[in-house]
């Protein structure tokens, strides 16, 4: 910031001299701690500071220009990125948070990230059913209408990928956290607790499993043991105080709180009660991780405990130069809440207790910051959470050590973050 | 919803037998426990069900389709709603949040009201200073580049114009919570602590008030006591996780929690410090409300106890028949968090405590529950909310003993909403 003087900001022509002071000031930061007069000669009157700052001489648009609103002009370039060298398919296909734009624990739902195996499905509320059938005493059908009179709860959770930072298993390769780390977004959800409708329906004293099942052309199944869909399972139809996004499984998806992201079911049609898991293909040929031996880990639904900071990132480098910096990042867990969060500047050797900020909910985002003054040199910066099981999110070495190099899903290590004297933020390993 | 028959479930055609149950079921479910089969005769092979309900037969839009996501197409009616009978000029107007249609406590930002008062100011972040002047040590010139360098901190708060239900203090008039109460959001900011910045300026011993004015066309401007400046205000840049909207104050805006939303000055330009109120059009002319005498209440900042049941309501019929029904509404206290809800479904003769679900944070919405089993006969519904503080919220008939008819402003009195036989729900008012 820039310091005015007084007679400037107090006379009457105060408009004036705060919009030549914000200039000068504006381009005078740069050292961080170096606050300055403004420059007389860069406050003597540029036309285009008049022209482009001058808001308040213009009527804007009044409240019929948006029903429903949307993000300014100016945040066009905060938008869900799809690679296309990720999936073979348009319609079974994968586009990425942009969490070096964020803030807080809310994804706002036009970012959410997107997964589907047989592109979106386009459903009407009216038509759709969700039927509980296999081993319960009574199967049933039910409507939203019907869905809506049972008692709801609401709740905020985590949404992960299984696959978030799968390309990393093998070194650093993607430039920017939107990309390693942005399968997974944080919402607050509104539906009926699992429970109730099983316990409507009368679960058989042999139904240990769920096969939940969706609408859409993959017809994605998958199998959930009973013990967790009792627990904290939800049928959720509202995101964010809003319908469900269709993306998102509009009119209603299942919530599996903590628990990889492919399992939470969208446009939930079908709940079958078993008594064994099925063995599906979403859960044989995908979302199982081979050993080094080629044995396979099953059923490796929990995502455990992880973080990543997010600003600075490749995607958002230090612009600011030296000085005072806000180092920021989301920690996670599928086990519970956060308890803390270190960040290290250089590479893992020392490690500084983080800031958590904002509500602390159990398996849900937790925002932390560490503010700290640059000194312009060389950083490697790294965040490890711990969560309150007493977990540690472990390195990417240490991972390897015990998994191999043969998994895609569940990569929870330990992110590195490379900046250079000039600002610019790379990906990259140490060891 | 509908029993569905074991065999049919099961068997081969699984999908076909879900099919024809689920139209079954959705089209005899009436009284709420009355849990049926479905009817064979209807389940015979209709191909509007299968025309209308295989979704799965054909593959969706691929994630290229919404960088940006938009709601479903049958959610196309959930959006603000502007009154033309309410403000005289297009761009002094506003518009409403559709509360009937939302859940949980987070507002989306595409349905948060707007209230301006000269349109929506377009600012381009990089030109757009804030400036600090007055009664301090060193006036600066922040640009945002600037504010984003200091420390940041959560929250999530409830937004209340003074005018929220203001139309209602001379009897029951507009039909539709959306209408009657829907000047209110709540959404989780992210921002610097206004403290940070007064204390980077250094206040001046005799500054003991603050002059908040915005970038807009009407150049909105507000005292504030230094103590609640120092307190909890905030200088935000994100609601939900993303940037400000444009209508919200894009790029920066003043947070005032639980103080009238007028307060919260959106563009956000200016804060100078000084030793008494300034008396502003905007808090004479406005945001003033006269006794029956015609004395002035000045300085009513605090948004007191409140709330109501948005569902159900005007624009939220009950369209299911008598059974189990889920009641529901929002709450809150300027003052903090609320501590307990009571509703009344026979115009406040008798009361029942509500159930609070979600996260209860101070001086945000709380959501409440009643479920309950309805006879079908008619109802009289209200809400009644008591905060942390012990605040009980009044009947209009009391706020009127004490305030008069003269006022706008700060009506926090209980609505009532009588539901027909037919489920058909009207604005009144009991005594």
């Amino acid at each position: 910031m820039a310091r005015i003087s007084e007679s400037k900001a107090r006379n009457g022509a105060s408009r004036r001299a705060f919009l030549k002071a914000g200039l000068a000031g504006g381009a005078m930061v740069a050292a961080g701690a170096a606050v300055t007069r403004p420059n007389p000669a860069q406050a003597a009157g540029d036309p285009l500071i008049t022209e482009t700052q001058d808001w308040n001489r213009y009527l804007g648009d009044g409240v019929d220009a948006s029903p429903y609103g949307s993000p300014s002009q100016f945040e066009s370039h905060v938008v869900r990125r799809n690679v296309s060298w990720l999936t073979a398919d348009p319609v079974s296909s994968i586009n990425f948070t942009p969490l070096h734009e964020l803030d807080g624990i809310i994804t706002p739902n036009g970012v959410c990230f997107e997964r589907h195996h047989a592109g979106t499905a386009v459903i009407d509320p009216v038509e759709h059913r969700l039927m509980i059938n296999g081993l319960v005493e009574t199967p049933l059908v039910f409507t939203m209408d019907d869905l809506k009179r049972f008692p709801r709860e609401n709740r905020v959770y985590f949404l992960e990928c299984a696959a978030n930072s799968g390309m990393e298993w093998r070194g650093a390769q993607l430039n920017g956290c939107q990309f390693t780390h942005g399968m997974v977004h944080c919402v607050a959800y509104t539906g009926v607790p699992l429970k109730l409708l099983l316990e409507e329906a009368g679960l058989k004293p042999e139904g240990k499993w769920l096969l939940a099942e969706g609408a859409d052309a993959s017809a994605m199944t998958r199998s959930i043991p009973i013990e967790k869909a009792l627990d904290d399972c939800m049928v959720a139809f509202k995101m964010n105080g809003e319908a469900l996004r269709p993306e998102q499984g509009y009119p209603v998806r299942l919530v599996v709180p903590g628990w990889e992201g492919n399992m939470w079911v969208k446009w939930l049609r079908r709940l079958e009660v078993g008594d064994q898991p099925w063995a599906q293909r979403e859960e044989t040929s995908k979302y199982t991780d081979l050993h080094a031996d080629g044995t396979a880990r099953r059923h490796t639904f929990v995502m455990d405990v992880k973080s990543v900071i997010t600003n600075p990132s490749p995607q958002a480098p230090v612009t600011h130069g030296r000085g005072q910096m806000v180092l920021s990042g989301i920690a996670w867990s599928g086990h519970g809440r956060i308890k803390r969060v270190d960040v290290s500047l250089d590479g893992g050797r020392n490690w500084h207790e983080a800031r958590i900020d904002g509500p602390s909910l159990p398996k849900a985002l937790h925002r932390f910051y560490y503010d700290f003054d640059w000194d312009g040199s060389e950083l490697f910066l790294q965040s490890r959470a711990v969560d309150e099981t007493g977990q540690v999110q472990p390195t990417k070495d240490e991972l390897r050590a015990v998994r191999g190099v043969n998994s895609i899903y569940h990569n929870n290590g330990i992110q590195t973050w490379y900046v250079k004297a000039d600002g610019g933020v790379e990906n990259v390993e140490v060891s």
